[in-house]
């Protein structure tokens, strides 16, 4: 019997947050392709890219890639991805446009495929017809998905809020929802990102009065950071800047691009004579001066970081600046928002942020207005999709309140594979076990689990290197051994310390017969002082024995 | 002339929240001497205690310590400190309580040194004379100070919130604060860990309210996970449990030590046949228990992260299972206590939580209280302690909002050195410079800066440990080098790697004419790998060339 599987992808506890493919027969459908941040634990990872190995064994079935906004947790996967896959992509003009931004310098990768497609336009893509629908979201031109298989209709509402006065004026496309609702809807797969939070999320408009009212106020220059993605709120600053004669300069590299895309589309319309170019920047008088710029999450390398830090070469902050931090921390960022909020305030200039006045809201819809796309819909099946575990479970809780029943909702882990042969008949059969697919210098692939355990162990209490050289013949030492450390010990320290590794190392070489087994030996070294230091030290450092034979 | 020094010791942004000190000529008052706990960059670092040298040096000027409550944040130095100072600890009876406990396997300190005084009894240190008042906070017992000073009073608050109905019945002691801000106050210092939120802090009762319905109408076992030292809240549960015909078992060593010290002092009143031992615990019906535990902020070797992780030894989680998180997560905990909320769904609990539910109140003073508390006191001279920096900015901004002259406050970082000469002067007049000073296995001093970078390094890239063998009299290459890494490249793709690497060693070492100089060759060697693998890995690891004289 023919039946349709839903297999989500990713990693990292977000359920088809980064990557779901629908399956039929010989034919796959794929929803986005992010990536996701690596955490505490994932020492020196760039980012992490979904296991896509089931998909390249089957990589000829593949019709599409079906791209519902162009954040980096849908398409951030894309340069690693889909050169391998070979796919089309499909996806609105600006998410498109950021596809092309990211894959021009991939060789292995024919931008023909690339493919913009309008909302409500419907296109096919082997057994699946697919129409696009808008959904408002912290970047113009986000969509839903909804695709007709041959045995019902899905409904994938992507990253989704409901505003009815979004910056674009393009409000979420309830028509569609209500329609395709109408006709029966076979499977709902909707974001989850917000589903413990009550009530409903506020509009856009609200953050575009506040930023204008404390720019409006501001005694001398005014700096926002937000992300660069986040084209409306460039837009509502631009807005602002503007309505009270001042100048807009942009910094950092990511959000100059983005602004030049956004504009050369139209998607942002930056009100002219407003843009300062980085030379004019530089002269131009603070009080009528507002600077966009990256860094609202705190990250490293970002422009506000490194103006905090008074680090940056071109942005010395005084006392007289207003801050403001445009974003909410994502979990995980919250100290480095804090350290850079602090830092700016030690330097003196006056800081807001979302804790003390609202000048971010979520991108990501709450309780009632799941509650809604869940009644408009009124699917027969229901996946709970990005969102940690948590999330998915009052998703869940959210969808038995307004009537579907509990045995038709899955809660999923990511690999888990969902049969549905008809409208009876749904279950998960099956689990493809995933790994998670480091990147790290441009590189997939490369890091093992191993390796990161290994790095784990060298952070926390450091390494000891001991070489020794022994005689090839008689295995006796040769020489003195010699030990080296980072991290464990101060060299003063270190003296005394190693004078009785010296005497570990002898005794079991001395104890040593059989030479054949170098590696024994070097085990044996390397555990006995790790013992002797545990003991010494209370810390139990990475021990690295090398043998020079001679 | 005379005068008053007050000096904030502490660190990591947050001032005076673990040690202040006040000097007037000879004598030197200390209040609290708590521990800090490391950010993520310093790996392996268990504790951070206050940099003391600067009291050391002037021991014998120390007329006391005086303790405001019994949390680790402000005890939990004294067991590195307290032996040192030699100084008599002063404080109320549970936080002395928990002194002992500290310092009772320290074999340097001497118990006599502990005094349990009462709120509102005066005693002298010196020339200060100092009396203890109630205030309310997330552990029984808490109080802040009044100092009577040579030149003035002062008013320490404590880490302090206003509850009209606390568990123990017993209110902040406004008589005592109305008193002093009568007869004038010189200095305030105040809690400002909440000053930039709004209205004020709930109280205990709602939270008693809540943990009461949420056991009542739980179907099967509850787990309530909270702070060990959250006495009010073990009170609050042992009621509910007693209420609902439930037994209480305790689970963890530092709950279990604090229930069984609190309960013999009175603090803790669980109603009699209530308590379950450890091997009741086991055989107890699992709709008549609840369990009191620790974990609440996702500490990796607590029991309910162990439990969510299946791996505690005595509770396994079951699906009719209801566990409930009582406790926010402080700054830098996020992501660990949605992971283990996470887990615990996974497992098929129901889990209650702060963000869903109210089953926590903040231990601090929001912006009305605060500003009551200024409005009482009063002060002429005003410091924002305990908090990040952007705190005590906001907290300033109260104080200025109720009339004290914005130059009359002062925001002070650690070591900064405020000179009281009168009512009419006061200013910074130096800067101590502090070091963090770390402890790890149960030892201070010994980690450094260096080895902290050194360990991020070896974190994020690994290390390669190259060995080589010379001849002591010509210099040259005595057998081959060896080269061994760990977290560098994964072990089949090293082979090739290692090859390259061969060769510039040996190109390095023929190059070598200047043998007597075998650090400036380890020094190459290091280098120039080190640039090769950046080249050939884009990674840049730690490497140690260790160099054996044959």
């Amino acid at each position: 019997m023919k039946s349709l599987k839903v297999i989500p992808f990713g990693g990292l506890g977000e359920i088809g947050k980064n990557m779901l493919a629908l399956e039929w027969q010989d034919s796959i459908l794929i929803i986005d392709s992010g990536l996701m941040f690596p955490d505490e634990n994932m020492h020196g990872v760039d980012i992490v890219i979904p296991d896509y190995e089931y998909l390249k064994k089957k990589k000829k079935n593949i019709e599409g890639i079906v791209i519902t906004h162009g954040h980096e947790d849908h398409i951030g996967a894309l340069p690693y991805i889909a050169p391998d896959l070979e796919a089309p992509i499909f996806g609105t003009a600006l998410s498109m446009g950021l596809v092309s931004v990211k894959l021009k310098n991939k060789k292995a990768f024919d931008p023909n495929q690339i493919h913009v497609v309008e909302p409500g336009e419907e296109f096919n893509l082997g057994p699946f017809s697919v129409t696009l629908f808008r959904v408002n979201h912290s970047i113009p031109d986000a969509a839903g998905i909804i695709i007709k298989t041959p045995i019902g209709k899905i409904i994938h509402t992507g990253d989704f809020k409901i505003d009815h006065t979004p910056v674009d004026g393009n409000p979420t496309d309830f028509h569609r929802i209500a329609e395709a609702g109408d006709s029966g809807v076979l499977l709902l797969l909707s974001d989850s990102t917000y589903a413990d939070t009550p009530g409903y999320t506020p509009s856009e408009e609200i953050v575009g009065r506040n930023l204008d009212r404390f720019i409006g106020e501001a005694p001398g220059r005014v700096i926002v950071a937000s992300f660069a993605s986040l084209i409306s709120r460039i837009q509502q600053v631009a807005n602002a800047a503007h309505h009270h004669n001042r100048k807009l300069g942009i910094i950092g590299r990511s959000m100059v691009d983005n602004v030049r895309l956004a504009s050369e589309m139209g998607y942002l319309n930056i009100p002219k004579g407003t843009l300062l170019s980085d030379k004019e920047l530089r002269s131009h008088p603070p009080e009528s001066t507002v600077i966009m710029t990256t860094g609202a999450q705190g990250e490293p390398t970002s422009a506000l970081v490194r103006m905090a830090n008074r680090r940056h070469p071109q942005v010395k902050i005084k006392p007289d600046d207003t801050v403001i931090v445009s974003s909410n921390p994502i979990p995980g960022n919250e100290t480095a928002v804090a350290r850079t909020i602090d830092s700016l305030f030690k330097i003196g200039a006056n800081v807001l942020y979302s804790r003390i006045e609202q000048v971010h809201v979520r991108g990501h819809a709450s309780q009632e207005e799941l509650k809604l796309i869940l009644r408009l819909t009124k699917p027969k099946f229901f996946i709970p999709v990005h969102g940690d575990y948590r999330h998915l479970v009052h998703h869940s809780r959210l969808a038995q309140s307004v009537g579907i029943q509990k045995s038709d909702i899955f809660v999923m882990s990511d690999g888990d594979v969902l049969e549905i042969k008809s409208h009876d008949s749904a279950k998960i059969i099956d689990n493809i076990p995933l790994q998670n697919n480091y990147v790290e210098g441009g590189l997939s692939g490369q890091v093992t689990n191993q390796m990161l355990r290994d790095r784990s162990n060298l952070s926390k209490e450091g390494v000891v290197s001991i070489s020794i050289a022994l005689d090839e013949i008689t295995g006796a030492l040769v020489g003195n051994p010699e030990i080296n450390s980072k991290g464990l010990i101060n060299i003063e320290s270190s003296q005394e310390l190693f004078e009785e590794t010296y005497t570990i190392i002898e005794n079991i070489i001395e104890k040593f017969s059989n030479k054949e087994d170098l590696d024994y030996l070097e085990k044996a070294i390397s555990e006995e002082v790790s013992n002797f230091l545990l003991k010494s030290t209370k810390r139990r450092p990475t021990v690295i024995t090398t043998t020079i034979e001679l």
